[in-house]
């Protein structure tokens, strides 16, 4: 049994879930366990380093998985994509800027081009742009967003963008959450954080078992960790973390953090180095609440699928 | 046809959606077309003027009706409480404060207790109290509210309060929506924004007009509104509002504000006074983006019930 969508039709998949393109966490292992359970795998191309994305690729096998990009970093590193393009991915993934200068290189490569937006104009954008799938991402997700949330944000989309399937993204980490993806009108769920804690994501066993000891609650959007990576970031966007001694210290305080920042870089690289997670950033969405231990990316792929088909069938039980 | 759920059930309603008690928005009249339509209207006692409440109540006719308050408002004055509990209401909804010194009351007068709450810890306070609904509500919602949302909220409530049904609010604007939230565990949902651009609803013409022009991304969540209005609302809660030019103006500089209080009071006054909606406010959720028109109530309801049950068939024929 599964759950057939243009989105599964589209990307010749089983199930109509992908894999969110975590830079740092979505690795080779992770896109790949993704891809063979039956969703679709994408490995974090983040900002765009070369070698660590041909390390991941070879990590992943011959397993039928993609990539995906930060779209304003890619834009100073192009060679990235190019990089990936030849590895035949199924799909290239564009969040956080304009997809238009890249569309027809990802198209002509044979990939299709996911493009993940936090707005509807955005979501216009990359329909005018010849995005095959557009992601509508709210910002209960982990990591970098904007403001819209899934619930209010899918429908509007959808309906700006159709017949382009769309995929929802932020806050679904269980069944209920991807028959609620496509009850908005979604033909299909990107899941971030609850793929982050899994056997086969990259990242310390520390990090993700804050994942499972954490709730939505302890998570917050800020550009702390922006500012003290040094990191580009236009100011639509922010990160969503866990609330750790680190963004306790500066959030709200960024100007200040800034004025003392090389004295701030030195001690934060050295949390990285030394897995401090006090200090180190752990990228998280809302949806942690429904994240009770790690397992591994088959386990979760399909337990959600099944839950999510026993939700559908409950809930079209209720008209009468 | 209709969708049965525990919530029906329980308030002896057609379909599973409530009125939010919006204040100065829901009268007597949009109660009662609510409810007359198969939902269940509540009047919204806002901060308590029994004679407002007297007045509304008295334009429900004889309706099967309840009322909302805000409790730590309504700890100030409970004789508000007691008026509303003489006419028999269907229920009482307190949100935004501890129900437990209320909880009593409401029960033994026969109306059952709708507990609204934004986060997991209160959802357990509100079970523990003897809550016989609780509506989770989402940051997306119109009004005030919290920070989580509707996406990330409800699946972790309905675990934590089961077997208690649970209302699901934020964002909820179409039948797609309503289709999510029973999706998400929830047995129901309540909305404000949508029956706010109502012919029942109170509120100037202009005001209406506005909520059918604007999006979701032109709400924003705010506390300027509360500073000139001198309500003394505890910090977790802000309230969504359009972004106007009173917002525009102050947003991020409530402490001056608050220093220049004095001439503020009066221009916002004047502004309320002369329906000038650039400067008075207009709460809104981010569900403004599915509303196209100011219709009747009964419409409304009836068109978001149907596509419910059309999104809950589609959803579940995607299971193959």
């Amino acid at each position: 049994m599964t759950i057939s969508t243009r989105l599964t039709e589209l990307l010749g998949i089983e199930h109509p879930v992908i894999l969110a393109p975590m830079a740092a966490v979505s690795g080779g292992a992770l896109a790949a366990a993704v891809s063979q359970a039956g969703g679709l795998g994408l490995i974090g191309g983040g900002y765009g380093d070369p070698d660590w994305i041909d390390a991941q690729y070879a990590a992943a096998g011959n397993a039928r998985i993609g990539a995906g990009f930060i779209t304003w970093s890619l834009a100073q590193r192009p060679d990235a994509l190019d990089r990936v393009l030849r590895r035949s991915p199924v799909a290239v993934m564009l969040s956080f800027g304009d997809p238009t200068p890249f569309a027809t290189t990802v198209r002509n490569a044979g990939a299709k081009l996911i493009c993940q937006v936090q707005t509807i104009e955005d979501a216009r954008v990359a329909a005018a742009a010849g995005a095959d799938v557009i992601v509508a991402q709210g910002t209960e997700a982990g990591g970098h967003g904007g403001t819209r949330t899934t619930m209010s944000l899918v429908p509007p989309v959808v309906d700006a963008v159709a017949p382009i399937p769309v995929a929802a993204a932020g806050g679904i980490a269980d069944g209920r959450g991807l028959a609620a993806a496509l009850s908005l009108g979604a033909a299909g769920a990107l899941l971030g954080t609850r793929f982050y804690a899994t056997v086969e994501a990259l990242g310390h066993p520390a990090a993700k078992s804050r994942l499972v000891a954490s709730g939505g609650a302890d998570t917050v959007r800020t550009s702390v960790f922006d500012v003290v990576r040094e990191l580009a970031w236009p100011g639509q966007w922010t990160g969503r973390a866990l609330r750790n001694a680190f963004v306790r210290r500066w959030a709200g305080r960024e100007d200040e953090l800034r004025a003392d920042l090389q004295g701030a870089i030195g001690a934060f690289r050295e949390a990285v180095r030394t897995d401090n997670f006090d200090e180190a950033a752990i990228m998280a969405g809302e949806g942690l609440d429904l994240i009770g231990a790690i397992e591994p990316a088959a386990a979760v792929l399909d337990r959600l699928v099944m839950d999510a088909e026993d939700t559908l069938r409950r809930t079209a039980a209720t008209c009468r």
